[in-house]
């Protein structure tokens, strides 16, 4: 167990984005993965921040967040893409699921067209919503709630 | 964009689980960004499923959860450890964070003394609390809300 210690990740599929809408493509090999998640009204998409899988990305450790400016935040403390492994989470709203064709329609994401999956995992209000979370306090005008549709580009 | 894309990552620390409790050891390189996460109630911490980084694991694709036996699931239906990559992600309550020793005390998490830490993210209710959420029928004796200590083992 060494900080040289490295594991090995592959994409499950795409982000599209498109005027119809967004829709995460699920390479075949992993479609029978989806089954039953038609039955949950949100997922929690795994994303590679690929645009930051690079050296000077990675070894940023604090920000200035753009709703903080002041604040100088590790990143740990924020979401940003750029954090030692980019690895980004976001919490869609599922509008569709097509096993067959490896098709999930989500409301919306804030990641590019182009950008690869490397999870789903549905959402589990028992797992994943907590009654009493705080937040800073200079964040204390932000929505208690994750907006209706989610959160886009 | 193909199949055989590997992305590599690596781990910012090791749980440790302790007659004391349960802490997050984040090596020194990261320790800066813990900055700010000490204003946070909850984090999402993000884990690699080492005994579930094998061949076997990682191309089992459906599974009978315990909890629903009698129904199979596509495994991103499911939080189960097993996947094509084996991440997983626990949301925690944080206890204290002691960014100078890089140390992060949190109540409860589902996860192994030893087991490789590969990210952090402070909890958003604005990004990870959906208000209406709803899952699976066979499901519907689950609790609502994460219990207030967490998911432990």
């Amino acid at each position: 167990m060494n900080e040289s210690d490295t594991y090995r990740i592959h994409p499950i599929g795409y982000i599209r984005r498109t005027d119809q809408g967004n829709q995460l493509e699920i390479m075949e090999a992993y479609q029978p993965a989806l089954k039953q998640l038609e039955h949950f009204s949100h997922v929690m998409v795994f994303w590679w921040a690929d645009k930051h899988d690079n050296e000077k990305s990675r070894t940023t450790l604090q920000t200035q967040p753009p709703y903080a400016a002041d604040k100088l935040c590790g990143v740990f403390a924020t979401r940003a893409e750029y954090r030692p492994n980019p690895i980004a989470m976001t919490t869609c709203k599922l509008l569709e699921v097509d096993e067959a064709n490896g098709i999930v329609k989500v409301a919306e994401i804030d990641a590019f067209d182009g950008t690869p999956l490397i999870d789903l995992k549905a959402y589990f209000p028992v797992c994943d919503r907590v009654k009493d979370a705080h937040i800073p306090g200079w964040l204390s005008d932000w929505s208690e709630w994750m907006p209706e549709e989610g959160l886009g580009l």
